[in-house]
């Protein structure tokens, strides 16, 4: 096997990349920079415990930093989809700062005499622990900006509520005209769930910090000494700022998948919310004209060019599309977890492949929602006021006062004559046109209580 | 359509059963129990408050009672698989709490004048929010075993992790040999991930106790006064003993089933544990003689007719197979919940059922597995020695003090010889017996630390 | 282990019972008459070949057709989810015909020197042979009614697709307004989908006809005569009708279990157009006059009491719900099939449950859905021709005569006023009305071609 | 917005990139590749219909040529995750040819007055005809390949059934010693399995060959003359070669997605038989030493650090990890497919993407499994015999002529006195050395018929 001239990689990324030339695409560029993280720390430690003397440490240390400034990514080139449970990408990252601390050193790549791949840079370390340590911390840097992204849909979705807290519109319960609600109401469902979901991946933060760094190949520890491991979590916790700890028993974290497992299960809540919530305003922007037409969402592109002017929902299909992707991610992660056996998990690269995915286009596709959708969002007063009076749903506020029959039979003439409940009740001589009024208040139909009746104190009215 | 002389549910109910005669199974009765507890509550509080009249309410709640004592349940016959949203799941209730309060005032089934269905048991009510209130308790209902299940098996096989502390056994990664371990540090291992399960099933109960009761059709309360909704979930609350708290925005539980998918998430994140623990067993069992044979899992009954003295680990076969409908179900529910639109989902029913399914099955196969699996598991010493000597890997002790060749050279003739390699470094007169002895001692090979170097004091060794 | 005094089942069964108590439903009954008939058919052939006595074959086959006929199922009380790979399915079968028979020998249950459960039951049989075998039938039984109720949809879709050809409507791509189409082409569409489900599970039955007969425990065919193999496949296709022919290597069938993965895919294909078609009629159903509006659906049952005369899409919904069903049957039965290990898949159970339940669940869905909600289905015209006039889309048809820019001026210009693009052409003397006629033809707009541009002879127009 | 100097995209394509800004992935090239094929096609259709002059036609097939032969891919940078049904990625392909084509008649990117990405080079076409045309054709071109992975896999596994057709060997259920077989056997059940995917996906190409191509935005056909869609199907099937043919209601292909859930189930299908296939491999290829270890796979990489000459069996794996990649897949095909709605699938980016995706990296996976794990896999006789041999099954073969409790006595003996069940039932004078030499004989135990009795001619054998 030939390595090309200008490589910074070695034999076993050669062969990685000649054994794995499944997808085309390389590893997740995040999961690479903290392993090159994990490994510079490691060469930190491992000159303060004397395992490797000051001028090998140093050009280690200036390799990784090289590469953690974004240089020489095109060297990191094993297929994502890989067999070995991670080692090849292990071995490429071992080799190429191993090389780079080479020349740092004067040497050419290859001459491991002055810096070795496996005795020095993977210094007390196994694939096994380094690679779901690197795992855990790129999957928290990629969260936090996710959190960000639900904080903000969040507050636009607020100040949609309170933008329209006094609009009337139909509320639709399996599709059908149901009762009066404001739009504003509507909003503050969806900020309510949002709120959830930024909850939830604040939490799953929490079940990440864990780290099975000096665990090596199976978490016994063997060839890691405990010094090791401590100052290792240590200066991780420093540098990162996530709050790492040690696992009191690296064995479990090395075999046991059920992390990821949860903290995708609640990449998937957000992006059933996000499927759910954006279908909505595609059906409510529906139309405009032959549809229910109550939202105008921003026009961010051209539709068609048969149909001229026709603007389509994208960024709300965006968001749908993605909450899929990320549900089948999810699919992919637990097969995966569920597979592992022993004291290993072999498809742990396809665990970090689709947790990683998952968390960058879910922060993708929030953001883009929230920045050229929601926010920008007009709900149609019009539409919603003819939509609304055209369903006769305001009989149901006459229900109390005049009894489900009277109530059924305005309606009907309502929809019959094209009049509004309201009126058909006043032209009946029903009710006077003020009681009317009072039992149709948009704040009476509404808000909770029978129309009609009062609330006495005791009943803790707020 | 004819209702059947001795039935207690109204024609309602039985247009139900006739539209969707899918699966043949009835609802999940855990929901039909809880929406009953709602119905009397809902009785008790609208007495109360002076919207039924006392006979009236005693009478649907001693009709109540009798449901809740497990009678009639056969008058509960909806198809498990509905359209409607719940609505015929919650009128099957209110007819059948109607009829049996009718008779016990004397009537016969059907005169709704004595007690009706929609008026006085439905009271306040909408399917919409008595239907996911139900289902929480429900849920919770079966939670709680559930979390009393897990740790039952964490503390089971906490206890094999003390019994084998010192049984010192073969590593695997990748199904490959790979270090030494004890088998008791393998059980701790599983100990852990089944710890998490706990921890997060009695987190998840937190999300489930903020219910909707009270919303009505479509969150905003209509025709359901504050004072009813305050009360009812201090009822409910003081009921079940379930800390209910109120939604401070029904039309968010109301349409929004996030809830469920986190949860279900949960339990999925459990069923992968579940499969990768009972996996490794049949793995570690094997054989008997011709596999790794390992563990010995209690027989608890006869496999095969053909194959005398077959024993199947059948247990853990159940536990895995559990696991995969726990995981498919949560496909469901994800679906599901996704498919919602606007102010209600159409689809509740299939959450509720596949919720219930995977809360009550999960609970039984991990009881199952943990008392005619797990505890009466042996691991076998002279097959975990015979296999441990016979790979070799104890040769990785020898590293760090010969050197890999050595290392490498020691265990290619102690795999052609069939002998130890510690035998072969004696004959070698590389390492006296004692350092042998020494570097390959069970502790020293199964615990962090480089074999045959010593940690000083500033490596915080605990 | 107690057996009840008036049970038909043995000791294995009542183990199994106890060992197995998860979901708390019994084995799919489909599949326990195909196990009998399979009993009943090596009956017979092992009496042929004078590995039983004739007494005794006979009586063992009046037992199997006292079961066929329906009789004792309760006898059949092995949970469904079970492990053991379907060992206790068999054997549950194998004692309850045993006693039978030895109680039509004058015997009383357990007299197993009458008739023994393994030695004549299960003569040259295996679980492993028989289990993959009976399956194979009792889907084959389900997926026949099935066809047929997708034939039956394909032709109600098609009369709606005659009845409908010449109702203009409003097309919408991505929901917003797009072309006119007929309402009749939409059904066509529909039509076009079910025709290829209704072929792909005609196609899929030829799948299921191999069948492992013979091939024992691991389908090498021990303790199994070949002729008893080719005499078993022969009376089982003559008895069924259905086709079924020997595998050539049974060991591929009974390890194997893609053919029921590929079977369940297609099933979830004719799931997701049930799906995508009941959203549509939901979709056109909304309103019905806050919304779309465009389809009645026929009322089969009340809606809500809250809200007096709604009437909700309950059988739309359904078929909705069941489809979400079958694809999450699908994850379970793909997990299950991908878990086999070497010559048996322990999961077998679960395949064979997931599989059954959605072929049931499946011919039950469309089979609703077809009578209760296609067939009455009705497309106002109304609506249809206000939605379509609302939308300007017609403006479309101008655009080959006039250019994009004056349609779209056009267009906006209806909007504006609420006329139709017609007349703003008209007013706007740009064509002559019959020329606008010509080109907004319903017709014209409805079919291939650029309105305004005559298609030579050249264009082979059919 | 601002377009980049050297840009051949436009405006639309700008806006796109700008608004889909998700995954960083582009689209799929095989689709980028299979759309300029459709335009290629319509540019010559439209001029030879005289809908394009000729001069502009010409320039537009050079366009299209340049990039059909590979060059600037890197033009076509919408991101792979995008709403807008496609239309972003139909508006990049037709603006990059409109501008390539442009230069070549001597103008600037952007003087659309001399090709217009919409009048010319999209010309009778919508993205919603063009799009999933040109999916198909990039779907059949990945088949093929794919087929023949599947052709080169079976037939390496027969040479391997030829190669071991006498090697006798221990078979196993649920992990447990069943019953001795040919290791030939074993391969033979997994080339028959494989046999099947090829069949599965050699119809699946008959599947995707009805193309909507003429359809337009809904499948009416309106500014598609009947003449272009004839003559495009007629051109595209010459030129691909591919047996295409043209939808007789285009308005079915361009809003159900039915196909290709179909094509990704028997994908699936085939991922579940590679999981399979190689899960059992890395059991067979277990320990070496510490392990089942009947198999050796060909090393193609250096496994661990840690343990010097761990071998893993890295290319099982990777078939194993791809497999689920494909799974998780058709989950998001699945659910995309069943979220269209009404006349267009909005999620159809999605679906293009996870089909082609699954049809590259199963081709891939296949390939690798077989040249470099398959083809050089070595089944190691002298464990095959210990295992099978220690297993003592062989007892099994006795049965028939000694009875279950004189083989079961003899099995129980042999396992404690660690010697095989055949010297066990000399020593106790049970049968002759002959006798049990026949009965034990390796064809005997491993083909069908009762061990000891012959099968006269009635009986069939073949």
């Amino acid at each position: 096997m030939e390595i090309p001239a200008n490589a910074y990689y070695g034999i076993h990324t050669a062969r990685a990349m000649n054994n794995f030339a499944v997808s085309g695409r390389p590893v997740n560029r995040k999961l690479i920079h903290a392993l090159v993280l994990v490994k510079k720390t490691a060469a930190q430690v491992n000159c303060e415990q004397n395992r490797l003397p000051p001028h090998r440490a140093a050009a280690m240390i200036d390799a990784c930093n090289e590469l953690l400034a974004g240089r020489h990514l095109d060297m990191f080139a094993v297929d994502a989809l890989q067999g070995g449970a991670g080692t090849s990408t292990n071995m490429n990252v071992n080799e190429v700062i191993a090389n780079l601390a080479i020349m740092r050193l004067g040497g050419k790549p290859g001459q491991y005499e002055l810096v070795h791949p496996l005795d020095d840079v993977n210094c007390c370390q196994s694939t096994n622990d380094v690679y779901p340590t690197a795992l855990r911390i790129a999957a928290i840097r990629l969260l936090r900006p996710l959190c960000d992204a639900m904080a903000s849909l969040q507050e636009s979705l607020q100040h949609k509520e309170t933008e329209y807290a006094d609009l009337l519109k139909l509320g639709r319960t399996q599709l059908m005209d149901a009762l009066p609600m404001m739009a504003g109401q509507g909003f503050g469902a969806y900020a309510k769930a949002v709120a959830r979901d930024r909850w939830r991946l604040y939490k799953a933060e929490e079940r990440l910090r864990e780290i099975p760094i000096g665990g090596t190949a199976i978490g016994t520890g063997m060839n890691a000494p405990r010094a090791y491991s401590y100052r290792m979590v240590e200066k991780l916790a420093d540098e990162t700022g996530f709050g790492l700890c040690r696992s009191d028993h690296p064995m479990d974290p090395i075999q046991n998948m059920d992390v990821f497992v949860e903290v995708s299960g609640l990449l998937k809540s957000a992006a059933v919310n996000l499927f759910k919530i954006s279908g909505d305003f595609r059906l409510l922007a529906s139309g405009p004209l032959g549809g229910i037409g109550e939202f105008t969402l921003p026009p961010v592109q051209a539709g068609s060019s048969i149909m001229p002017g026709k603007v389509n929902p994208v960024m709300a299909e965006l968001a749908g599309l993605t909450a899929l992707r990320v549900i089948a991610e999810d699919a992919a992660i637990t097969m995966a977890a569920a597979s592992g056996q022993l004291e290993l998990n072999a498809f742990l690269p396809l665990i970090a492949e689709s947790l990683l995915e998952s968390l960058q286009i879910l922060d993708g596709a929030v953001r883009l929602f929230d920045e050229r959708c929601v926010r920008g969002l007009i709900v149609c007063e019009d539409r919603c006021s003819a939509n609304l009076r055209n369903s006769a749903v305001m009989a149901s506020a006459l229900v109390a006062e005049l009894g489900y029959d009277e109530a059924a039979s305005i309606a009907s003439a309502a929809i019959a004559q094209g009049r509004t409940p309201e009126d058909i009740t006043e032209e009946r001589d029903l009710l006077t046109r003020s009681r009317i009024e009072q039992l149709c208040h948009p704040y009476t139909v509404t808000k909770p209580g029978i129309p009609g009746q009062e609330e006495g104190i005791h009943d803790g009215n707020a």
